[in-house]
């Protein structure tokens, strides 16, 4: 029997609650699978643990991790600790240290799911995001010269890497070949005249390897009015950093919202463990009521399953989340609904074992 | 009587038919009026000019350009010729030698006009973007290291200096204080621990000297979820050049679409001229068709009325736009109508002297 060991750190505010929820959910698909299993590993860390300790996770913290086969977050956040704290403590730590690259994100319109838009048909919105996840706009590069001064200049440097670019726009490339999608490349080489124009230039040449995947490229500008009037245009997107931040959240918006959006942060290459969120945030003022909605971290659960290999697993959790939306008895009130968080929990697991 | 001396760039595709609506309108507003006059210089430069001398404009364009108290702008842009070559030969050229260091774009639901959100009423989308238009993101610099080899890395850097911030900050609070509106300052310090930290102090130490001005601050990824979700939230906004860039078309998605977007390119000081322009491309595929909305290009004459101290004129523009809507009889092919772009703006002519 496979056993896959787990880090769980639940953060800050809601993470923990939410968490709880999709660990039941897993150690269900588990028991009714019977070829593997999970071997679950609580860290206390986050803000609290910040307040007490003076950082966000212990020294050797990196190192512990390193010994998971995954790592599975909740929320990082909460009032009185600087976000670029905790922020940087702990959740880019992770995900730079572990050399997780790429940023998936599903974008997709379940059954039942409510949507902003009109005259949007639900087939319409179904895209992944492939985000750049170590480098470019966030490489946390810069200058801060003449502080406090009428001449004051702060400099932000985003720094591409032939070797950061070429992956992840590889890697985008690979999923839409197997995936039979097309590959849209989001960028903005008419104004970022030296990252922008390398992007374009690693886009166009990856692609001569992908004579059979069907591209689009597109300023971010546009493409982000796109996702509101068109998305049905989208199949695979790969972008940068920050486009990736900014058009992900617009993804959540136009499909159900951020209770239903999840990201995985994978080292592909399975040289370090990869790291599994709700993409939601803490959302302190509702901690500890049992008012979260647990789905997105059901579905982060979902590509952790994916991620191992389990993909009928992957898309029954799918599933279940979709069937719960249409059928509207257990959802949590930002949703509509009346049921608490560890109800939507169990009725996840119910309907697994049906 | 007053005389505005205007000079003209219709520039590529579209540029000219819509422009040629837009300087009816406004010299009927003139006649109208009877206390001011436009004067029109019209200067063939773009694309084809291009193409024929190997530059966007002469090399004493801008010389020309100063002698004006504004431009008027169609759409830069052309199949054929790099996008990097006409934006910064002519459209950002513009912008940066004439300290155009305020964009400011309306984002407004006009009566009658459509919109891709459900739900939402017509007075929850009524904000004005001020975006940063000199500096930033945009600064054009960068370094393009060990080029074609495997350790190829590219370096954008953003530039804010205190000077760029705080006049633009500034700009945006005066402006909220004057329309007693909200002001809402959008940034993203949790990553970019360089410049965005900055922007949020810049945005706070000036702040002070407003005590009566509400404000908000947003990440720029949660505040284009807020963009779909719930627009009603913004008043005026004050963002860095490339989020203002993303987050206009955003806002031109959601209120009309591009066929209704205005851009005013302003040097508040008047030292040198400002610039208004229909935000939309140059559309080649139906240039010289009849078929160009030109009501983009009639706001952004109302936005010229408006900075000249005309703003009754400026309103009534706005209105008479509304009308047009409202009506649907004399509307665009993408609005829905069978009018030539022609025939809108003789409507126009015809609802101004009413
Ligand atoms: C918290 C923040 C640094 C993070 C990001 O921008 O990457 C978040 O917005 C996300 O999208 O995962
Ligand atoms: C054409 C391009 C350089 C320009 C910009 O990004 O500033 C345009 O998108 C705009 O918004 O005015």
């Amino acid at each position: 029997k496979k056993i896959y060991k787990i880090a769980v750190i639940g953060g800050d505010g809601i993470g923990p609650e939410v968490l709880a929820e999709g660990i039941k959910v897993l150690n269900r698909t588990a028991e009714l699978d019977g070829s593997f299993a999970f071997d679950f590993t609580y860290f206390p860390w986050g803000c609290q643990y910040y307040l007490e300790h003076g950082e966000m996770m212990p020294e050797d913290g990196i190192e512990q991790l390193s010994r998971f086969d995954a790592i599975y977050l909740g929320a990082v956040g909460y009032p009185g600790v600087p976000d670029h704290i905790s922020l940087r403590g702990l959740l880019i730590k992770i995900r730079k240290s572990f050399d997780e690259y790429v940023n998936l994100r599903p974008v997709k319109l379940l059954k039942g799911a409510p949507c902003p838009l009109a005259g949007v048909k639900r087939e319409d919105i179904d895209m992944v995001f492939v985000r750049e996840n170590s480098e470019g706009e966030y490489a946390g590069a810069g200058a801060w010269l003449y502080k406090d001064t009428p001449r004051e200049v702060v400099i932000q440097d985003s720094v591409f890497s032939r070797f950061g670019t070429e992956r992840i726009i590889r890697y985008a490339y690979d999923l839409a070949r197997k995936e039979h999608k097309s590959l849209t490349s989001i960028s903005k080489g008419n104004a970022l005249n030296y990252s922008m124009v390398f992007w374009d230039q690693i886009f166009a040449e990856v692609g001569k390897e992908y004579p059979d995947v069907e591209t689009h490229s597109y300023l971010v500008d546009a493409a982000s009015m796109f996702m509101v009037k068109d998305p049905k245009r989208y199949g695979i997107i790969v972008c940068s950093n920050l486009f990736g931040d900014i058009l992900t959240d617009l993804g959540a918006a136009i499909s159900g919202g951020m209770g239903l959006a999840a990201g995985a942060n994978l080292n592909p290459e399975r040289k370090y463990p990869s790291m599994f969120e709700p993409i939601h945030g803490s959302a302190p003022d509702i901690a500890g009521q049992g008012k979260a909605n647990p789905l997105a971290s059901i579905w982060s659960a979902s590509q952790m399953l994916d991620f191992f290999g389990h993909k009928d697993w992957g898309k029954k959790l799918i599933d279940i989340i979709e069937e719960m939306m249409v059928e509207k008895k257990v959802l949590t009130p930002d949703m509509g609904g009346t049921a608490t968080t560890e109800e939507v929990g169990d009725e996840a697991v119910r309907l697994l074992g049906k």
